[in-house]
């Protein structure tokens, strides 16, 4: 049963776990440094698809379905999954896991989507509202490009803080009953808007929300940061981590030698000419996924705060002159 | 606690009740049938912003604000608010509760996402996840209209099949222990696609998607159409919920006589133009959190089903050929 515990965080007790995980991603993520550890990458950006949008719903067909496998489950066996992405009215999810036919509980939260899925599959799962959860998310660099900013055929130039969408797909099944990497707590994030209005400079939106949701985590648990082997967040890049960590140190927290970001792990920033980093739903999506999920699962990560930001606006907002709100949801997982 | 019986349906246990609600609307919904149940009404539908997307986010802060206003509560008392509309990305609800500061998960479900942020709340409260959370949605026509359709000044000729989307927001405070207007149980959709592809006949579209989820409803629970005062759907307008309707009567269940839905009670169908009834998110919002929401709380109506359906489209996606998928996630709400 979940229990509350503080002001804003909810203790897991029975042993909800990630049973399997499955991330996938692009050519360009398949050439960077975490390119052996996906579980799939495609060649063809397209996987096939006449279109971007396409493409990315396939890439949540292909990780749900690669997920569900290694599970040694079937669709049948799960009794809701939870899923968003980028796209106007989340497309890629809809069209992407429609043939599953399970339950379907459609989120938004951004690049925070990962972590936001995970977070309400891992509750379902601890109250008995359902035995197994899937949660899935996605990102394509080419639909969100030009969604997002402009055309792929112009070619803009790129601001140094602009941050490259990651093509990749990340999904997990949450099971109410496991043997290894389990979700012990969560906390929920809240709209956290430092009035930031560079849609160039997502790092700087999402990093304020990142930092109030790691100490309302550290408050309501008395845990130290230091306790961690690892705090990963989902998609700062190399700007909003180095914020995040000054914002933190303002509070007389170090995350400094144990902080990590999807963001900077996925890509080779210099020699892939990224400008700050990675982003996207399918940033933390895939990384979380393969290369995190089997290092807690190999017993190489013990004891870890996942917390993926989102950035929740859209281009009329921005043109309307809106700020940047961001948001952060936090799991705490432990490989025993 | 929650607990799950047949395959897809969850019996809430606890006494988890909508302690306060408030549904709000705009002028031409004022002058509708349902003009004064409206917990508020506005002459102006830009409520004061200088665009259609922040008359929207508007609509909702002052739902939400309202709503808690009438359940005695303040914003902190409340964990976690779950919200969505049809905007791109989410923007109504994320700019129109942003100065809450309240937990918050975004939700995508189109029309259907009053039920959906109902239900996910009344899961979360069961389960000891939260105490009281805050469901919240709404639709504004010109924001609609603009983004998914023809510029609002284009003034084009609607199909008898077309519905108006509502101008209005719902918001229900959901609590952990109450005394009336209980939810007792829930059944999640499923993403159901009959391949309709006609994007000014939204009722075909979501027609299947209630259908498939009321049956589920009464097989997981054995009950008998005929066991509620009313069987209430979102959106459907006339189109659909002849559908609907003959759809069930298919599977030998005739609910004829006890179905209604919000599209056609906000409406006076001829003497306002509207086709074939209201749709949008904020349609059932306003409905259901003041005329419905207040009959039950009288003991007007003592056993009702709600089930509000979305259609899973973008502009991008039926462009691209694709087909409408619905959805639609059901309520069972007792008086006492």
């Amino acid at each position: 049963m979940p229990e509350r515990i503080g002001k804003r965080t909810i203790v897991i007790n029975n042993k909800v776990c990630i049973r399997a995980a499955a991330g996938i991603a692009g050519h360009k993520e398949a050439e960077g440094p975490l390119g052996q550890y996906f579980d799939r990458t495609y060649s063809d950006d397209k996987l096939g698809q006449n279109s971007w949008e396409k493409a990315e719903s396939q890439l949540q067909t292909d990780a749900a379905k690669l997920a569900v496998e290694k599970s040694g489950l079937k669709s049948s066996d799960i009794d809701v999954m939870l899923a968003g992405d980028l796209l106007n009215q989340c497309i890629s999810s809809t069209f992407g896991l429609r043939s599953l036919d399970i339950p379907f509980l459609g989120q938004f939260g951004a690049c925070s989507t990962m972590a936001q899925t995970l977070l309400i599959s891992s509750l379902f799962c601890d109250s008995g509202a359902c035995r197994r959860a899937l949660a899935v998310t996605s990102s394509h660099f080419c639909s969100a490009e030009r969604q997002f900013r402009l055309p792929i055929e112009y070619g803009g130039q790129r601001t140094p803080t602009a941050q490259w969408t990651v093509t990749g797909a990340g999904a997990a099944v949450i099971d109410s009953s496991g043997e290894d990497s389990f979700i012990k707590g969560v906390t929920i994030g809240k709209i956290t808007d430092l009035k930031i209005k560079d849609a160039n400079n997502m790092g700087a939106a999402m990093a304020p929300a990142a930092a109030d949701t790691i100490l309302s985590f550290l408050q309501d648990t008395g845990c130290s940061a230091k306790d961690f082997d690892l705090i990963l967040t989902g998609d700062l890049g190399y700007v909003g981590s180095e914020l995040l960590i000054g914002l933190l140190k303002k509070e007389g927290i170090d995350i400094s030698q144990n902080h990590n970001d999807c963001g900077k792990l996925i890509f080779d920033r210099k020699g892939q000419d990224v400008h700050a980093g990675g982003s996207g739903c399918g940033c933390c999506g895939s990384v979380f996924c393969s290369y995190i999920i089997n290092k807690i699962k190999k017993g190489e990560l013990k004891n870890i705060l996942f917390a993926a930001t989102g950035a929740l606006m859209s281009p009329t907002s921005s043109q309307q002159g809106e700020s940047i709100p961001g948001i952060a949801h936090l799991l705490h997982i432990t490989a025993k």
